[in-house]
């Protein structure tokens, strides 16, 4: 069996994913826990029980942990850094726990396009797995699309992230299908490839619409028998990933992009549709998985930290 | 005593409002009850029971319902009229009950700017209202906006409703406040008219941005010490009726409105923060009570129904 290195730890909001890596980043085993919504203390005793097996069989570990693991509500605040930052930035920022052994990677702010604040925790250490794992994003200016709960839109110019928007697009969708009478609640939620395209297809063809003027045709498409029942969520989903990447798209892309792919790194199926979405837009599309980037990430931090000089510098 | 002439009621999705009204219609007694969402049937007695009273002091009653109360959910389905419409044909399209001696007002659809529909039940009557309640509105162009949970803005000609749009600002705002982490749940509500305006003004600076790239400033803002979290709920109500009323302008208001008022239709403190945001983007505007307009317009279709030869056309 390979040789254990460090642990690497995706802990955020809602779960803990720990991994178990070799030096060279790849994953020898997997333990999940609960996010740090679920608690305000006790992040100690829950880590140490959680690889409690792997330390039983390695000796003690190195660990990298990066999300809101690092924020106000976590184990310890992690101060945010200030955009534009390069990775090696990042990495010479992490807060040390246990005299070292256990490092939290810091989140991100910058002033967003509209000159508000704005802030990140997680999304900048699966950039730099991204950063990691594809070559070509690494020179040249870069738009990189995080999808999820709150979708980040990220700018890479030479590896360097310039700033970031945040849009709470998954967030909004999951409030409209749990709560909304828009969009039923007995509703089955299967995917509707064609709703989810004709709700896209509505945003393209105006695309300068508030969104607002578009959500309540969930509900009055359906009551003129214009759009099924069961439909009602994918064609909100086209709806609000139509309106993410259209907006994001005016307001990021005023750097040129050179014609450069979009990166969209996360879950396959949200991936995929937000590929789709720029795809409509006439951006082409490279997609990284989101826990490939995470322990990407995780393990290019690793690698500054135990690194000689890093190790003369940090102790 | 002024003698009771007909029952007024507002049976709308969450509650019941009956007004025993004279022939002039001004309200002499108000009963409240359930709204369409608690029942699925049961309509007969409940209303029966809440009138009583009034029965046993007036005899037999004749009445005009609108709102929900004629929906599928509802006591029975008032099917929609189609856009454009004439008050007169909504006077004239009332579903009657128990030999007609209740009605029950239509609700209406329409193609929305978008080309797609768009439906309303209750506010048709509230227009009729603010039609008889304001005479400058009987002809020309104008805008009325009647704000709520879902917001709705209706575009008439010469008092024919030539098409609406509707836009879920208000259930936006509620799904937020109640159940996200973008706003904290522990917020105090009291509204905060700077934070309020802070939020319209960010909107107007940039009127083409999407509202979903706006909404996580509540957070960012707040976690980068530039909002307190007190305002949070007034700074989004600020970014969602900013964007509500700028997106409602642009597609609303290309027929020409000649310098004219718009007209906000709603309860006093919802009505003054959309009149804030009007005036913001330079509309001057006409404020009336949403109550007034619901019973001033049942009153309306009341006056039609019982004139002599409506008598005649109607039994």
């Amino acid at each position: 069996m390979d040789k254990a290195a460090f642990v690497a730890g995706d802990w955020g909001t809602t779960a803990l994913r720990l991994f178990l890596c070799n030096d060279r980043g790849a994953v020898l085993a997997q333990q999940d826990g609960p996010g740090v919504s679920a608690r305000r203390e006790g992040f100690d005793s829950l880590y140490d029980s959680l690889i409690a097996g792997w330390t039983h069989r390695h000796g003690p570990l190195p660990a990298i942990l990066c999300g809101m693991v690092g924020s106000s509500l976590g184990w310890a605040e992690a101060p945010y850094l200030e955009c534009p930052v390069s990775p090696d930035q990042i990495g010479s920022a992490t807060l040390p726990l246990r005299g070292g052994q256990i490092r939290i990677v810091p989140g991100l702010t910058c002033k967003n396009p509209f000159g508000a604040p704005d802030v990140l925790r997680g999304e900048e250490t699966q950039i730099l797995g991204a950063l990691d794992l594809s070559e070509g994003l690494r020179s040249g200016t870069h738009l990189i699309c995080l999808p999820g709960t709150h979708t980040k839109w990220a700018l890479l110019q030479d590896s360097t992230l310039l700033s970031f928007l945040t849009a709470p697009t998954g967030e909004i969708f999951a409030l409209l299908c749990n709560h909304s009478v828009l969009v039923r609640a007995t509703t089955p939620r299967a995917q509707d490839d064609a709703a989810f395209a004709q709700g896209l297809a509505e945003v393209l063809r105006f695309p300068q619409a508030q969104i607002l003027h578009r959500i309540f045709e969930c509900r009055s498409r359906l009551v003129r028998g214009q759009l099924p029942a069961a439909a009602g969520a994918s064609f909100l989903s086209g709806l609000l990933i139509g309106a993410d990447v259209c907006g994001a798209m005016q307001v990021m892309s005023k750097p040129r992009l050179d014609g450069a792919r979009i990166c969209v790194v996360g879950d396959a199926k949200l991936a995929r549709l937000y590929a789709q979405a720029l795809s409509a837009q006439g951006h082409e599309t490279q997609i990284i998985d989101g826990r490939a980037a995470s322990i990407a990430g995780l393990g290019h931090v690793y690698r500054l930290m135990s690194a000689p000089e890093a190790k003369h510098a940090r102790r």
